[in-house]
């Protein structure tokens, strides 16, 4: 394993990286070097993402974890031209705000990097392109930990991007951590006032164990056990609309609905709509004692189905004598992310949104809009499940910090 | 002392109060009574802090502590105005920002409360009544743990502003954990998901047992080892004044200045000045073995010196040879919190700026202006030292979150 003076080696080094970083011009050069090299050594990354591939199949990686590893000419195409889009967001540095004291102190608010910034992920290459990307536009360096399924890509897309950088000597602002053991986690995880923030993209065990033992700064990500409301005043055709919509259009993904919350006053009606439809699209329903008696595909659930994110073709369902019954089980069971209500009513909307503690909250809306593209940020890093410094979709601003910079002419207090 | 279980119906007493401190009416109302009740019952609460004293004095606690932990008639009354000051500022909930997507979304950023703050604190009781005014004001519901010194005076002061709340039947949005024991803070520390954020405030140990400690998130605050470095281009008086205020208008601050450095090529001339000035200040000089040389009153210096944050009448003196050593030395020893170079040369001052990672970075002014009112927040709760979330001093904006409410009419993605 990389020993902790290795490690610390290469993040003094990206940390020297970071005053020519300020340079917007060199920033914006940076990502236009990495776009161009992408497309340029292609047969490079293809080759080796080939080579994880086979690793991956000879191991018995499951075919969809072997899906999000592939790279093909269109896919890396669309990863460099992500680049290119990030590199025309706006520049998210500079001066916030100014202004002047009474005592004639000029006060300068300026928006600055974070400084260096590690990505802990798991198997999509497109992590490694996109995080470096996102990390240089606000002017971060970026300590890159793949999985090691692709171990060979991120090399060799690291290489790649590394080697445009050298053309403006920015080489150190990316680094891949190329040990793939778990253990090097831990080691960044303690490298408190080395490393200014991490980053940790995969699923709820990874992001779990970055959470439990980091001594630096962390954004929690992704982690989406979300609820659809029917409420007693729902447009129950509607109602089931979204409910397909936030199910099925993409189960894997941490938007997607997990638990039906069902009023008792519609249950008769809108339960035996939905199993229908919803066993008709292969969905395995697992319902409460009084739902189960209206849904005749569904199975008993557990306490269990109810704390779990499927990530898959299952929903659970609990019905509710009210609102606040809905409220308070998402209290219990909500992870924060995205939660939804289905109704005519006005009063009942404002109630839920107000009372339900979660990142974004719906009124008769698929939660699988809770997204960085579609709030129109122009990008996403991931959804924070977090109240502190990031909340809900976030990009490059949560990659900035601020700093005080103020002008005297010997003014004391 | 306390068991968990008795913080925890605490804890979800106060989170069930939040709802009804959405409304601002309700919140401007709490204030209203708070300042009030707090000069009503002005006996009952400076003859629990005379307990308080005596007990103190018995005890043999220093002078200084003793003395930030009197409360007179006047002290009182201008903690009861501040707690009308901070009702008079804008709200800092409600809608942020509010667009509607082409499918006909609608996207409201709204500003919200964290939820549940503790603030760990020590001596000064008047922190107890800052906390609660600037958690309520922003909608927030408040745990504090005090130091066992204030044990008396706070348990008077909760009293007094729960019962002022409870005409309003939001008496549980303010508890004094009464438990005095150390032990009771680690088990706040790790009331994840109960507990919202924990602010300390205090002294180092206190800081870095928590920030250590902690399971729930934290804003860390006021480790201030700040430097004043005088460039070759200075000018000697101006710097002289500069570092005269930094140093002894208030040591036991943490934006105080602890460490003098100074470029060699004014060394024989500033040097010579400062330590004259200083030792008739009874400042104590602690000098590095170039700047012993000329500072006739100086001691030597340590490593330790350098690393530590005196808050008293003592100054740790640092030679250079240029800029780039000074922000090497910044770098190694300084805590984030305020930097001050004084130059007249524009590009010096630009780099230094630039290349310090400070929450404050002046040029030609005393560190002693980083402050919530200096900056013109109406109030400060503390001075983070942290990147993420809060930086530099922070006030009502640090207690929110955001949530977006997203209103549909049926659409799916």
């Amino acid at each position: 394993m990389m020993t902790v003076e290795q490690l610390q080696e290469k993040t003094e080094r990206a940390r020297a990286v970071l005053p020519a970083l300020l340079d917007e011009k060199n920033r914006r050069c940076a990502l236009d070097l990495i776009g161009q090299a992408l497309l340029l050594n292609k047969e490079e990354i293809l080759s080796a993402n080939e080579r994880d591939l086979e690793g991956a199949k000879r191991q018995g990686v499951p075919s969809a974890m072997c899906d999000r590893l592939l790279l093909t000419d269109e896919r890396l195409l669309s990863i460099a031209e992500a680049v290119k889009q990030v590199a025309l967001l706006p520049d998210p540095l500079g001066v916030e705000k100014s202004y002047t004291l009474e005592n004639g102190l000029l006060i300068q608010k300026h928006r600055v990097p974070l400084g260096v910034i590690a990505m802990i992920y798991e198997a999509r290459p497109n992590v490694t392109v996109d995080a470096t990307a996102l990390t240089l536009k606000s002017g971060n360096a970026v300590i890159l930990k793949g999985g090691k399924e692709a171990f060979f890509t991120n090399t060799a897309l690291v290489k790649v991007m590394r080697s445009a950088l050298s053309a403006l000597h920015l080489e150190d602002a990316v680094y891949l951590v190329e040990d793939t053991d778990r253990a090097v986690v831990d080691v960044l995880l303690a490298m408190r006032g080395q490393i200014d923030l991490v980053i940790p993209r995969g699923g709820k065990g990874l992001i779990r164990h970055v959470v439990d033992h980091a001594k630096v700064p962390v954004i929690e990500t992704g982690a989406g056990n979300c609820h659809l409301y029917v409420h007693e005043k729902a447009d129950l055709q509607k109602a089931l609309k979204v409910l397909i919509n936030a199910k099925v259009s993409r189960p894997s993904v941490c938007n997607a609905a997990e638990t039906l919350i069902c009023d008792k006053a519609v249950a008769p009606v809108f339960l035996k709509m939905a199993d229908e439809a919803l066993s008709a699209l292969n969905v395995e329903l697992r319902a409460d004692e009084q739902a189960l008696l209206l849904m005749p595909h569904a199975d008993p659930s557990t306490e269990e189905d109810f704390a779990t994110e499927y990530n898959d073709y299952i929903l659970a369902v609990k019905t509710v004598s009210g609102i606040e019954e809905a409220v308070a089980h998402i209290a219990k069971y909500g992870t924060r992310h995205s939660e939804a209500i289905l109704t005519e009513d006005d009063a009942a909307a404002e109630y839920f949104m107000a009372r339900v503690d979660a990142a974004a909250v719906y009124r008769n809306a698929s939660t699988r809009f809770t997204d960085g593209g579609v709030f129109g940020m122009g990008a996403e890093i991931g959804i924070s499940t977090q109240k502190l410094h990031a909340r809900g979709p976030f990009a490059l601003e949560a990659l900035t910090t601020w700093k005080y910079k103020i002008y005297g002419e010997g003014q004391v207090r």
